[in-house]
């Protein structure tokens, strides 16, 4: 009887905001995991932890970065994911943390292309950094027949401003340290009145401003940026 | 003391969804409302039946909806906003439930702007049916550096098939009776093949298929299509 892999979102900082059925697992799964980049704490552990039950089977995945990119090295996964067909060969359920949502902009896919092919999985949905950070800004996005488009920050210049051409409402995501790229492309674009800046959101640093407030030239990796067009349909 | 307005996510379908956030709120607002089109039972009601205490206080918001568009006439909002604003001015809390997320394409952005001016208003995050959807089809939607745009499946046929153009991931939302449109432009987009039909994601009848295997011309209107393209960096 072979063990089953969850990828359980857990939100991204407010602990309140994880779903029933993360809690659920949780409590039932005989080992969990998370990723602690560079040895420090894990995110996603610190908004589970009221709800890991004493005494679990903890796999804390300490691990460099890999420089920029905030992702670890591939081998890492594959090194895990080693680690964890064991448990799940001798019927024991691994439970992966994942700050937000497990496939919106996750590494749990790493874990999912390495582990679905022989092992069950299941994956818990969790609520996202767009809905925490719409949530948190007050700030309906998308309705109707918005368009609405997710742009990594990592973009170059004029890609970035291509892409929110054509759109009703954008989310850029990852913006860190090129923050100061996003605010010049979004007033080039006629953008930036309106748009908001949150990081950290359901922490208790959040931060909710206009970007136009922003003096910084660099945010925190984890930093959003929400645009909604004027004259829209809202 | 004037109460607290609150939006509150419930989630797609499965009632192991809700947030913890969401329970609480449900077990303390004096005042429960939800939408019923055309005096049928309300979907985020059913959602969240099991949290909601006997004798409460409910606004069932029974109304047709406007031809086509699946969303009732404005009049209607104006009319509930009303009576929600006298609870609130006589210190009632009133959660109004949203099916999904409140921000993304809810209809609840229609009562906070009408009466975030004047009332407290929390909007408490739910899963969108993106996180739902792309977890039940097991589909990573979107890593790393991807592009990620969510379109109502309303644009016309040149419209759609210029947007997804440049993504590298879609979900295509409120497909209902544009299915076989939007069959078409994937296929002139060489996006069909590994495009996924969900529909009723978390409920008993979720049917999650290959859109290629889907011969219906017409689903429901809460269904989607989630696209990645193929030779992405997943």
């Amino acid at each position: 009887m072979s063990g089953t892999l969850y990828g359980v979102g857990v939100g991204p900082g407010d602990p309140e905001l994880l779903t029933l059925k993360a809690v659920r697992v949780l409590q039932t799964a005989q080992v969990i995991a998370y990723l602690a980049p560079n040895g420090g704490d894990s995110i996603a552990r610190a908004i589970a932890a009221p709800h890991i039950p004493a005494g679990r089977t903890e796999i804390a995945m300490t691990t460099p970065m890999v420089a920029d990119s905030r992702e670890p090295a591939a081998n890492i996964y594959d090194h895990f994911a080693i680690e964890f067909a064991v448990h799940l060969n001798q019927g024991r359920d691994v439970a992966v943390l994942c700050q937000g949502d497990p496939f919106f902009y996750g590494s749990f896919m790493y874990f999912f292309a390495r582990l679905a092919p022989d092992h069950g999985v299941e994956i818990v949905p969790g609520v996202s950094s767009l809905g925490a950070a719409t949530a948190a800004a007050h700030l309906p996005i998308a309705s109707r027949n918005d368009v609405l488009i997710v742009i990594p920050a990592t973009l170059e210049e004029d890609d970035l401003a291509r892409r929110l051409g054509g759109c009703d409402a954008a989310m850029i995501v990852k913006v860190g340290r090129h923050l100061g790229k996003v605010k010049r492309v979004l007033e080039i674009s006629d953008l930036l009145s309106g748009a908001i800046y949150a990081s950290r959101v359901g922490w208790p640093d959040q931060r909710i401003a206009p970007l136009a407030d922003i003096a910084e030239e660099d945010g925190p990796y984890f930093s959003n940026i929400l645009v909604r067009r004027r004259g829209g349909k809202a």
